[in-house]
């Protein structure tokens, strides 16, 4: 269980749901051990938040455990949307762990946002990758043209391949890049994302690997923590949904300790927008 | 380039093929890295055989990469056995480096034995796993039922669903639990697979844990390295294709080092057989 | 959960409890760990056993999760007691997995058997160690001088203080070196341990340390794992307790893989012989 | 030994102490490594430093080994201090390695500063921690409420209870956020610390999780290594007694190699102001 | 191969050459794996770069493979020069991958430069180390003692002997605070080495430790990620030979990913600017 | 310092000696930190050997520290010798630690033996490797043609090239297959080396490599550790040096906990038959 997740499903405001897919990594795996790796990792965080002044097991979260993945990889994010979706239909706010960053799919699906907001390296914009359109580097691309959603802003994206630069430069695609990041989130207020709908997805490697080496694809010159704090700070209360994927068990925590720090962040910020 | 394996295609009388398929493990994941990884741990190995008092060098053996897998199993399967069909065509032998027990399939595909004989701690008699019937945990099957595979040994087997050991009750199964496989070994003669053309793939985990911990479900109480080593010896000179598999990058080194030395007592034994 | 331990537990036949102790270890530390890593390698078992045609699964198994300790360690083992009693009072069997060896103490007090048999490297024989009577290297001495226990086994010892073997040559108890344990275990026949009640406690450094390296103190010379597997199918038809303890985090998986393979075999053992 | 540290006991203007306490650690062990490791990614530093032009073995540090723990913690505490303040009657200036930082209480009871300056994710002001006051969360709030220093200043706290955090708004306790770490180093002036004795004592934890995973209790959004360096340079000065704590052996050697090179800029720092 | 890395010798604008000298390493050996781990941390790059609009598969580079070290050191360096000149004789560029920083030797000695652009933690500049003049510590010294290069300018340097400061201070050395790299690489402009030719060594060390702890000696307070990034860019069209060095195993693939990356920056840079 | 070495040098039986030398490994280096890592797994075993009756602490052994070598590696094998010459003129016995098996080139020189008996995967009978007569790979050909040994005695060998073979041959060299080695040692009798000196030497790649995977050159189907053990026990009464090497660090500790194993085995047998 995620520690303080100790609400139940009827009861829950948020609800952690592992999804430990780990099927079309191109390189390094080991993000079906990521669920469990962000859950032991968060066993050190105090349940107290001095910045919104209250409790983790305080904000009504529950953990429903792990949609366990099978082979067939569209069945399975079918399953997973519908576990999502009755999250949704609860009036409860899925907390997706991963997992490839492909498991986006279902939170979106679920969720069914206007605006995505992604931390990542990748612009995951291709429209298919071995031939496979639901491989982790299309999803973004998937949620905008197959999903509904209206606009996506992938902040700390550096790098991708000449059609995902092109499908970037249309009108639906913001790129924030790691160098601008800072800025982009500090000019963050109020209007931003006003009568929209958002879902806020955080594959890790969008960080620098020095912060989370434990992922399968490491991109240099990436994001600091901060900053992407700053960013599911100022997110989360305008949104429905929210995923940390791409974490494995391939270095000594850190990629885990800062998903869960995120997660946890995210319920803080979207709880005390929420409540005010 | 598997170390000593020196010689053209065209003059090759052994060809090491790799087949980093990771698609469907159902624990541990790594056996992508399997190919790289016997490779590199072949590197302190003599190239003298002083058994044989042969070279590997001068064996005839090409290292002709890997085929790299995508996400479509079965036809990456299919393009696997095309390109081993081609060196059996050559009238070569090939080693098969994996990669998952899947690529198995490929290989019998392409020699078409009459029997099978293999070293493993799990039936792999399975009909389908999570729906799928090219998961690992199905070769054997596959090879029986859809191959046209007259016969299988399994040397190692020790565990099993209820429906696997029912199969593995027919006539056309013989299971040779770990610790009667030092016995069975020994009483291998001259006429053993008189007549039969023979397949011999070593499951890594097939032997004891303790001597190859890097593969993705270990079994305790497996079969101990000599043992492999002379089932691999006397089997050699009756098979026309080998494959080492489950090797994966999760210990320091030990299944990727017996694998490889495995592969090379399969080619030693081999070649003193056929040149004598 | 350990697999498969899905009785709820006032149905359960069988009572898994983790107890992650963690204090007292003199050389490497992890055993905080020890259970869910044991729970974890676990998950690639098949439910169902052919030796004993059963399925784990149909056993009546239960996990009651962890006991989590804290800084008193006297305070803490009476606590553990305290649980593993209401498991005993059930008539369910507790399969208690550590956590350092101190925790037979409290599986001990549980159970309150007349007999010990421990597979373990060290006699765990002293009467305090650095000052503190709760030590792990104390703890058979305390099963036999505080807690009724009339006789102990100590399959598989081969270290200990002068004062140690001193103890060990007192008539309660017997002591099996590594070198013995196989004709010892063969010898076991049905009037072994007739008329006793035993608790069965496997220390995994009692195995050698190529089979279990995760342990906080590696002694070479050590027990092969089958013979300690063929030891607890000899013992479990007469056990009411057992435990699997010392196992940590420094390894690849080996020492928490043969935990939980031989509490499973445990659980089938004793299941087969009081079902017969 | 600590590279460097080549002079006699008798001779030596500060003397380096290993205390490998590992007894209380909430989530990863291991810190009983922590004084060996530290010496040991200490042998790559030039014995030179440019900055202050003067040579570590030539500062008059010994290394006195470590002082070995034992079960009782409070006698621990209180052997060790006895320990260090004989280095402080010796007019000689205490280097503590850690162990956890529970050993803190020994140093400060050693130094008696008026002052302590803490480097630390976590406030430590609690009054017990599962029943323990000597618990390594709380000692900060011992040496406040207990060992009559009369301010805290803690550079890098980033979480705690609500009951710390009140506990830290009361006027003997200075919250330095890591964000605002590095201003609050650079406005230290001469003036700082006047008429004061102080202690300094850096929890590695304190730094960002990239540049210190080694540790018990990773906490994201940290500390930059140069801003505290240049904060032990601006105390060292001011300073009667440095300890540097819970490093383990659980990264591939960044906290201890920060560790190691934190405490000669301590020494480096202190000299060069004495002998001006 | 080098992943992109697919032109033919004879076409090559770049050609790569692997040394995995490991000899004179001081405290972590392992640079004998650097450019296997390199080669296979690229793996995941785009082919494509969006700053200079261009493919890496399409820049003309060629993997020669490794130059297979030996244990007479000169020798080795002798015949690593020859193969690196007949690269140079060919017009194209060699991008050498260590190995040891030793190995800067062959590359220097091979393209023959007005000037030494490195980044370093350590300043190189002994005379000889442990009695051996062709230790990687004395490899800046040899370019500008023995081989003819006329100016050195170390970026990241923090550490060295007195002996290496006081050489640091002669004219033909400019060393560059890790704090003052930013601002030093910002105001390179079109004038910088202008009429110089360059050769441009990383030792992967100069970087900080968090985002390269896979290297022999860990220096702490190093330059940032980004700041190389931005040196190499910037002296890469100036250039006429490449170095990464430094990089081991004994991390979880940050020093390869990053010595990775800044080769493919290196060439892209070169070519965009040799092409415009 | 070796746990229980705690005799002064004067009064001292045996000086344990580490060699940390670490220059010619051919594969995976590490053996410099083989000496602190054998010292450091000791620390668990007792004092008291229950065989012997006799506690190592009572043996009269002294830890020397380490012999650091540089990159001299004939020069650092001299000074070596004359530091283990020094020894054995005290009439004590050296009990050396490696680092490469180079190192027992100054054990033998030292020790000057008639007989050799070495535990070693290879036959290390090379006359030179890349032309370095002094490679690990020829230390038992130097002592046979060039340090006067008459005879040696290889318990474990398995591999070589066709030259060592050869000269294994001779009738200076016994070669002991891995598979003869229980029967050979179980026939030694109190005549075995009747008039002869003796050196023992076990190279940690002598043993199975699940017993030891921490070395540069696994080679698997080796022996087991207590055939190694009674091998030490019988050689040892009539042995006046020993040395353990080619432990490195690149496993979990069990190559460095056997070696330790293995000498305090030595001493303990050495000092029963001496003071008989």
């Amino acid at each position: 269980m995620f520690p303080g997740a100790t609400t139940d499903r009827e009861a829950a405001s948020y609800v952690v749901v592992g999804a430990p897919l780990d099927a079309t990594t191109t390189f390094q795996p080991g993000t079906r051990f990521g669920p469990d790796r962000v859950r032991r990792f968060a066993e050190t965080y105090d349940d107290y938040d001095r910045r919104t002044d209250s409790r983790f097991s305080a904000l009504g979260v529950n953990d429903a455990g792990d949609v366990r993945p099978w082979d067939d990889v569209p069945a399975y994010l079918d399953h997973l949307a519908a576990e999502l979706r009755s999250v949704v239909y609860d009036e409860s706010v899925p907390l997706l762990v991963g997992g490839e960053h492909t498991v986006t799919h279902a939170g979106v699906e679920a969720v069914d946002p206007d605006a995505l907001v992604i931390c990542d390296a990748h612009l995951d914009l291709r429209d298919a990758y071995d031939g496979n359109p639901l491989n982790h580097a299309c999803v973004t691309r998937r949620c905008l043209d197959d999903l509904g959603v209206d606009r996506a802003v992938i902040v700390g994206a550096r790098t991708g391949s000449e059609a995902e630069w092109d499908r970037a430069a249309d009108a639906d695609v913001e790129v924030v890049a790691p160098e601008d990041a800072r800025e982009w989130v500090d000019g963050l207020d109020g209007d931003a994302f006003a009568g929209e709908t958002v879902y806020c997805s955080v594959d890790i490697d969008g960080l620098d690997p020095a912060y989370a080496p434990g992922t399968g694809t490491m991109e240099p010159f990436g994001v600091a923590p901060r900053t992407v704090r700053d960013l599911v700070r100022a997110v989360a209360p305008r949104a429905d949904g929210f995923d940390a994927v791409e974490v494995n068990d391939r270095d000594d925590g850190q990629a885990a300790a800062l998903a869960a720090k995120l997660l946890r962040e995210f319920a803080y910020s979207h709880a005390a927008a929420t409540t005010e």
